[in-house]
């Protein structure tokens, strides 16, 4: 089951960060390479905003300093995943071509002085964009120290959507393209409403600031242009360089942090899915969000393993408050992505900045210089990582998917919803954090994709649900699945339209249930439920009118305005063949959430680990070899039941291994330390 | 005293709702007929956002669906409330006339694809609505099914304001009206302050945005303005309509929801009043607010009966949290409203859109069907408005009359006034809400009408008063009536220049008092007064320093600022001539300000009712006939005192009956089940 | 030590305000003059917003009503500060420039009707300025009502920055002459972070709305060049002046309460500074923010006696609440203000203006005419000030010095630093209000000043030090200085460029400590520090981990991310040479504060007063005479230590003197009431 590892060409877990020598004398560039080696750095990204500094004018290109940089860190044994600049164009092209900025919604051009200011339709970009991939992969193509290649930098951060004029005119092809004909389109996007007809192509324009809210389906398709427009410039830098060049080729994503592309169509046109990932300070468990960027990012590769490419080793400079990472979290977090598929351990970045916008965003190696903590620690996590190469290649088994469809979350997010609690993110948080409590390993997935090979199904936010995907989920569960939905799923089709047959309806015979009407709740309101066993269980923010069609209530609303509907049905149990389909109609809290989630694990035929609270355990495994990476986020040690030999430490675990307060464990199950496995 | 109906040729109370049959295929027309059959329905408003569909593209019509839905309603019964579409231009439009768009104060033009988007200034706007009317009224002026014209929607919402080249150029002739001179305008302007002086009419722009707070009285101007050109909009496409048909013509109003147009005005040019009204979601009280709202609606209408064109059967979708209504709420509101004067209930919509901005607001038959609680409701209130039509041009009486001066409202929240705190709003509902606990019905006034006919006058936030206004009181109190001033009165003249004698003068001797200085308070801060009985009330938010003339003080202040002023006077009281003049000077809680008001009924004459709180008691009679309306609020029964038959049980009251929990009576007084009147 | 007075031709303490007749007819006019004799009136602004009056078209001048009017004035006695009006171009001059209007960051074009809406860059507001200005210097240059000369008001308020054509271009320019080569600005901006290398000059622009955080070294030198276009303008209408006056010439300051310009730059471009100060009416303790305007103003100045050109007799307009002044309280702010070197106590304004955005504000002749508190205090404090004339021209004599530097301010606010908690603004009042508690008068400095008569210096926010300013700091400390500097301060250099030696490294030899990381918290976090006698000081927001140098730890970190750094030195404190250092790495609350400054004074020699906090004490001396003005903001009489002649009530001080609960006493010391001194 391990996986060819058609990307980098490195033996074991590569590590590294994104080097940036362009800020730097030749001096340092000498100091630097001396210090990857202490620190076991494999690989370093460069280039990815070099532009200026390599196409010095239109046309006119100097590799003098590229070359000189490359060359250096290949005789010093470091690998190069060579970036093509192109999320900052240079000055000079702006001035050429005004008209590539990026227009806002209201109106505002966006100047220079920044990055990611070019629009993405903008014919001038596009040409400027395969010429200088064109002229790094026909330089670079054959360079031995160049082993993976990076195309552009977090595409649809700082900006996606754009309302230039040349944006427009995209949007116009796009939709000829989607729609056929304006009566397709106009039926698609509801018209009729608010007297919106169209009876010219030209007249349709990208959906920009109005006196009220802009047609829904029209903007829920100018964020799946806006996507399409961003995937294409991609692609046709991908092309140019693949004519001259054979590594593979990547571009790094923002899996839980940016949710302005479709994670999975790019998952299909890269050749290994790469992630960056930020903690969100503001949050104590900030560790949960990125178990969740890490499955979301094995999961768009399909399961393959993956790139870590950026992470910090400390505190970011963009978030209100950027905490400062604790000593020992930096390698927790970094094995909670290994555990979770990645076979790349990269940071943002090698050297801090002294200048620019990012100067407080912690590195490698910090302004404080090698007398520190961080320093220490980022010597310490390559030696640990040395440790771990047998895990590369090695995949990460779920019983459990978890529906997350961005087309749905563009869609929900959209104006006069039922009431402003509703959050896609929340719900996906609130189920994940269950499953991660409990120690039960998750992928996500579509509502299309073929599910039978999971127990269990969750869909906490899948608002939009196309009624071919709806009969996916009930076949799934009509063959055995267990299926949870979450209120306010199932309402719209791809149209932001209502369902005909009205609310949950495409799921009905799944479920057994449909809904009446929705029941937000005002603010401070509570909502609790009665559990079948008499149990109360609180809620929030939302209840909803159930009308039964074969489900029976093993919740019922215990107050708010649910109380009042016919059956006071809070959440409901339905048959349907050999599967099972649950719904819930409420926001439950965690505890809820939790007396729930274990009938539902009873169905399933699912079992919770046995692990202490905080211990994080996730297997890896090959065709022959099994491994189990613990990462503890307790303050305290904590007992890990396994048998086999521990890499980090060299120590036999005999049934049970004690995991230290704040550390990891790597245990090759099986195995012991006299070799042989 | 009851009305002529000159508006719509029924009988009975109207009952139905907007229609949109342009959203829907033709079978559903037909179902759609026979459900309204089904639910009592006599009236839909349709056309309303039709433009596109009837007017393909310029100058061509296409009238055969129009004329076919017009035909199957007149078949089955229903009557039409022809919409004209002028609150949605098609894309048509904007594409041949883009100069015609509205731009916001920032500059934002703004775009297609929501609606109102057009500038109610712009010559080729204002040559198609009257294109578009006429062509219209010539086709339908004469048909038996349509009773009433329905001219655009909600004028002044999403947006009023216009501060397009166009608009620019009318507001310099709509100043050269008003002002006559340059001198004039100056004047009245006081442009010698940060010496603003205009020497050419050339020279003046709308208020748009600047580096700091704009003239104030250029902006109440253009608040003025803005509210004359949608008014010149309606009037010529009134008057489009009036030379080809003889119905009534009306357009729907947003009495205490929307503040940009002068309701008076308004009032004066519509065959009939008619008013859209929505809860207020985050208010648990949302019903005394509907109160407002009617009791306004009659009011601009002279007393005359109206239409209740819009309001909705459960949760609306554009508030940040739309709370469906509960059992029984929707028929106890469609009730309040008639008992204070609405003599047509109708709803938006008929059917829930399955597309657009406004899918999430419920209908009459919701995404549910006809399986429903609302569908339920609906059919039900349909058949309890059949036994009510009796009460058709009857009218409501009230002793008392707010002032409600849209002009004040608009200069009073302008920038830089003395505290944040300050809120006409506020205070209105609380004097309101105060008359309303009491059973006390209000109408509301300007107060340059003739009030000799109440009892009490309250003036809760007259920040501009006219000298001629303030004559016009002073003569209502010296003829014998009762005036309670709120603080923050009497402040500005016409031009919200300070008048001459400082805050309050011109009320100096109908009051007894007049303004040193304000003292608004800090955040948080208490400013209790001390009752002439040495009860204390607590008030907050602002005090004044009051100099005496003669009045006697009947509230002094125990604490904040207005403790170190000469008197200590926070509530004053003062006869002049039969009459009495109160002065409050802070901002009381209901506590406070039902011991004042106790007080002050005392003086006018009046008696609270005796009724339970919580249980709303209206009466609309005729010459000959007369009807109370109670209207529960409450979870439990409540006894109202009155002798007669109950329209909706058809149960005789004998001195007393007994209103369900949630649920309304309307009996009328003095007759029995015998049918003898 | 008393200074000449060069400025205004008066004698004793000037008392006025601005005054704007333009404003009222001419009987009002002759009202003014003869109660501003009954105040004591004796000096007056006029002029300032009358350009349009004066000029009414191009080159067109009207001076008869201002001859009227200075006339008037002189022949009452009262002498003239005249304004040049060129903060309110006439529309005149805006209609026939529209490109001399600022644009804002977003592209909005500031439109007229307000104020400061001119293009400090523009060259037809350049040419304006100067032939309006020379006019009036030509006609009253010498007048013998006119002593003193006002150009512009409040430069930088409301705006300052302008996005401009002519403002970029002129950026351009100032670049080039302040770098010389693209290469130096490239390096000093440091392009190559996020591709922004500059290959020509005409490439750059304004850091203008971006879809990120735009260069924030762009950013520092925007405000530079703003700072720099607004003084320019004032040096061309002062040379202007100068051609044909001889009075002395100001520009009204705006010193803690707009940070847009760099005031010890202006200070030096000014005859005589001036200021004005609202009390920021949400803080209860508004006066110590008054306290640190005043002793701003005289620092900027060079210690030289100052005018108080505006403050309010109570409350203003433009704040969310605007608290009117308390009976005594613009007494006691104005004597705070003489007591920190004000020699003139003016007001805005004479009159409350009628109309405009200012109508609220408070006035020396208010609304409520002469029969009011505020007239009668006017009057008060007329006769008050004029017992004061020997204060005229003496010094204040401070021993401490606390940093203040615009262009660190200016770098700090900008976008993305480590937690939005730090707040120069907020530590600078920290620091300030413990001096001010304490008894201790300071001036304010930059670290490049000549510090050595100070015997405390205080960097409370030096976030951008530079290599030379740290330098002077550490030859301060090495002379027998003592320095305390607070967090997050020597983190970078004149280019924002972070220090390469790490944070605080330039002044590690000073204070035998440096900064390895920031440690900000999380929302709410305490962060208490243990002191070296074991008791616990309350900190919060940020903490450091301190890499000690020769430091001793005086404060260690007792909870917070501090807790787990290598030495939880909290506080440090150096010696070096016969000086010391103090290092503060938290952000402690007053209590804190009290402790640590108590060991700080103890190294400084410096002792508290023995005073009642709350009696706030200031001395002002010349070479023969000294002065004790102690302003009692508590509820109850305070004594006070001193002997001599109380100038207010004519008493003499035996040792000790009772200031009045809420007033004021001035006292001569060692002088008596028989008049020897």
């Amino acid at each position: 089951m391990s996986h060819p590892t058609a990307w980098p060409a490195l033996t074991g877990i590569a590590y590294g960060g994104d080097y940036n020598p362009e800020q730097w004398p030749r001096d340092v560039w000498r100091e630097d390479v001396r210090r990857m080696r202490e620190a076991g750095v494999s690989l370093v990204s460069i280039g990815i905003f070099s532009w200026a500094l390599i196409e010095r004018s239109e046309g006119e290109f100097d590799f003098g300093w590229l070359d000189e940089v490359i060359g250096l860190l290949h005789e010093n044994g470091v690998s190069v995943d060579l970036g093509t600049p192109t999320a900052s164009p240079p000055a000079w092209f702006f001035a050429a071509h005004p008209e590539a900025r990026v227009i806002a919604r209201d109106g505002t051009v966006m100047g220079f002085g920044s990055r990611g200011m070019a629009s993405h339709s903008s014919p001038a970009y596009r040409e400027a964009i395969v010429r200088i991939a064109t002229a790094l992969a026909e330089r670079y193509g054959d360079h031995p120290a160049v082993v993976l290649w990076h195309v552009h930098n977090e595409y649809g951060v700082p900006v996606g959507e754009d309302y230039s004029p040349a944006s427009v005119g995209a949007f116009r092809e796009w939709l000829k393209d989607r729609y056929g004909s304006l009566d397709a389109l106009n039926a698609a996007w509801g018209t009729a409403f608010w007297g919106q007809r169209y009876a010219e192509w030209a007249h349709i324009g990208a959906p920009a600031a109005a006196p009220s809210v802009v047609n829904p389906a029209q903007r829920l398709d100018f964020h799946r242009f806006t996507d399409h427009q961003l995937r294409a410039c991609f692609v046709a830098e991908r092309d140019a360089i693949r004519a001259h060049a054979a590594q593979p080729i990547t571009t790094n994503f923002m899996a839980n942090q940016s949710w302005t592309t479709d994670l999975w169509a790019w998952g299909r046109e890269v050749d290994v899915v790469s992630d960056d990932h930020y903690l969100w300070a503001a949050d104590e468990d900030a560790h949960i969000g990125l178990a969740i960027a890490a499955d979301l990012s094995r999961s768009v590769g399909g399961g393959r393993p993956w790139i870590l490419m950026e992470h910090s080793t400390s505190a970011v400079n963009w978030q209100p408050r950027n905490i400062a990472k604790r000593p020992g979290e930096m390698a927790r977090n970094s094995l909670s992505h290994v555990a979770r598929g990645a076979d790349a351990v990269l940071f943002f970045q090698w050297r801090a900045a002294r200048s620019g916008a990012e100067k407080f965003h912690s590195a490698m190696l910090p302004h404080a210089g090698t007398d520190s903590r961080v320093w220490r620690e980022v010597v310490g996590l390559g030696d640990a990582l040395g440790r771990l190469g047998d895990l590369r290649g090695t995949e990460v088994e779920a019983d459990v998917a978890i529906l997350w469809d961005f087309e749905s979350f563009w869609a929900q997010d959209l104006e006069w919803r039922p009431t402003d609690d509703l959050s896609h993110q929340e719900r996906v948080r609130a189920f994940y954090e269950r499953l991660w409590r409990d120690g039960i390993t998750a992928d996500f997935a579509l509502p299309g994709h073929d599910l039978s090979r999971y127990r269990l199904v969750i869909a906490p936010a899948q608002y939009l649900l196309t009624a071919a995907d709806a009969e996916s989920l009930t076949r799934y569960v009509a063959g055995g699945g267990t299926l949870v939905v979450s209120y306010f799923s199932a309402v719209v089709d791809e149209n932001d339209a209502v369902h005909p047959g009205g609310f949950l309806s495409p799921l009905r015979e799944a479920l057994g249930v449909d809904v009446e009407e929705h029941l937000p709740l005002r603010a401070g309101a509570a909502a609790s439920v009665t559990w079948r066993d008499g149990a109360s269980l609180r809620a929030g923010h939302w209840q909803e009118a159930l009308r039964l069609h074969g489900a029976e209530v093993v919740g019922s609303y215990a107050d708010g305005p649910g109380v009042e509907t016919a059956h006071r049905a809070a959440i409901t149990r339905s048959r349907l063949g050999a599967g099972t389909g649950w719904y819930v109609s409420t926001r439950l809290d965690a505890d809820g959430l939790r007396t729930v989630m274990a009938d539902v694990y009873a169905d399933a035929g699912l079992t919770p680990a046995a692990t202490p609270e905080g211990l994080e355990v996730v297997r890896r495994r090959s065709a022959e070899r099994s491994f189990v990476i613990a990462v503890n986020h307790r303050d305290e040690d904590a007992e890990l039941a396994a048998t086999g030999h521990e890499l980090l430490t060299g120590v036999d675990a005999d049934g049970t291994f004690s995991v230290p307060a704040g550390g990891v464990a790597v245990i090759e199950i099986g195995t012991t330390s006299g070799g042989d496995r």
